[in-house]
């Protein structure tokens, strides 16, 4: 008996989209208006979903204080307030698109949550809304899709 | 051809997590605020999907009447401006986290739905959600997995 | 030149409607299934809005922290995830609805910020939403209308 | 690595529920309201997604702007600020249900995204919004499910 | 001490934009695609604010249930799942523009209001959001600004 | 006979809480997380709302298409994509918070419909919400009040 269960956050950070390796001319044409020189920035809503049984003790999947403790430490406090490019080291290197966001966002959480949750919890999805008009989602790596047709 | 529709519905209940096995000060810790001894409430939001073929007489996949029938007796008539600890039987032993009555719903959902809709048309899904920050899903037990792979 | 800032807060809280002073029959009538004995519950969305002049050392009406920590003292922690019937002192003879909590707030708020708020800003509304469908609004006693027409 | 990029549309239709093989009776019962002989009308809220991998030059799935402009020329010139029943030849010989609606926009735009969007990258969903009450989703044809169990 | 209490309600309806005392060319340049001959549709979101004193025997402002029978009998039933231009005598001769629907509703709902809602309580605003870009408000006539400098 | 129309807009775009005139803790103290050297951003959603008569001849307060394009050339050029401390001469020597950029975007916009809209139009209010806990509103100088009790 699998649930999931969702629990959305909120950071607001700035980011320009410009690839090193690429001429001026190329950036413009492929980010457009985000490839301005001094950047610009978004509200960005994160919803992080874990999947697993209930608890019978609790009848919960999962604490959501310790997922509250795990997004806030590996996602809130480096990224909030900050520019993704300057601040970020991970950024420095990769362009800061949401697909990279997304995808950095899940690789922190999925490492920490399979230390800390129960047993048979896994984090199931990340889905990263960049505006009200656009979102991304990531369900991790396809090698274990068996497992995780559900998602 | 499989077709997903899904139904809103909205219903504001109390509750109060706390769970008699366990002590005053392990309840305190395990639900913190949500143990406070006279309840407190929530406006669910539950979301009803149905998966199957469209009917080539109707267009339709299933009427939404029969549907909003089903949903109100077995849900909104027994949960809406009711306790749930105090006024459902269902969860005088379980505590009423969303967790469980996700569940619960989508059991007493499932059964009727059988009945009552087109030959083809399932219950693929219920997700509610307790407030704007957090929701949960339930897609049925895991036996019938292969032929579901795609909810 | 007032402006006008508004800080949006959320808080889940169990109440019932019923009227000492009516009868049994009476209270169903008059609340139909909010008088329900056990009692159910709501996510209120508080609005609090504060009109005032710009500092020109901030650029800033109201250091919004200072804010927050007022609604938190005087609002939040009374009333999140408690019984406002039983666990509130202010709703033990008046009835709970909306209305009396929009007033409630109103009033709490208004005689924190009057001390803590710069001079010149002031409450100006308070707007409590009890579930998608319906709120209410609150703007202070008429006497100072003359000064106030803006809000 | 596959990642879910999806986009928001909107647009404004009017439509009539209508099956010219049914009496006037049964349409009636069949559709109700929306059996009104002069239409009516909707905001109808569209997400579009796609499925593929990131082109590491571009740290993207998908130029959005193609995607705007294959949506665009499919979905929202024909349709927007149109009558269904009337203007669109696809509807005059099945009944604009939300279902019918929805895939008739997944099959336009799966096959102009397959020729324009990069290798690897398809149409993994359309959801059409009706009214913030309900939707429905299409994942395109049952036959290649082995290689979608993802979506 | 006056509360100000806001209902939402929704209805969809069909409309054209057009003027029969104009060109069709001066029609088209005017309205732009919302003179689609054929005409097209919107889910119309309806807010109704009353504003008046608190009951001391009820502590509402106004029974619910009496505001909504009022807006059902006024404005649903009429106009939801209708054609604007076709179903409604008051639009024969005026263009169902979003500003003249806003004034048409405000105009039922105050009448039927002042019969029937507790003394003191009027209508104080209707506002009309005909898609989520764009909405309409009306506060009645001017000639009664004195007494209404607060809505 | 006033009514009010309201547009929603949507920009993206950095900023920085910085006032050069007090000392780096000073700034920390006061911006916060808001003063990180390297900003952040945001997603802006802008209402401009604009008062005046029906036109009898359109059914329209003013026509939209006027008021976007004064919008896209008064605001959403200069600062969507844009770092408001940077890219915008008006923010060189004040400080780009919320409260500056309302009244800033309310008198580009003031100037510009003066001259543009239809006699008797005039520009009521500007809100702009800087995240989805927090708006601000300007209604213009108190100087003209007297006409403007209304708004």
């Amino acid at each position: 008996m699998t649930l999931y269960l969702t629990h959305r956050y909120h950071f607001s950070a700035g980011h320009r989209l410009h690839n090193e390796a690429l001429s001026a001319e190329e950036n413009r044409r492929l980010y457009g208006k985000c490839n301005n020189p001094n950047g610009h920035g978004h509200n960005y809503q994160l919803e992080v979903t874990l999947a697993g049984p209930i608890d019978p003790a609790t009848g919960m999947v999962c604490d959501l204080a310790l997922l509250d403790r795990v997004v806030d430490e590996a996602v809130l406090t480096p990224f909030d307030h900050r520019n993704l490019n300057l601040d970020e080291e991970a950024f420095r290197r990769r362009v800061p698109t949401t697909e990279h966001l997304c995808i950095e966002i899940f690789n922190r959480l999925a490492g920490k949550l399979e230390v800390e949750t129960p047993a048979g919890v896994r984090l199931a999805r990340v889905r990263l809304e960049e505006t009200s008009l656009n979102f991304f989602e990531y369900h991790g790596e396809e090698k274990n899709i068996q497992g995780r047709v559900r998602d």
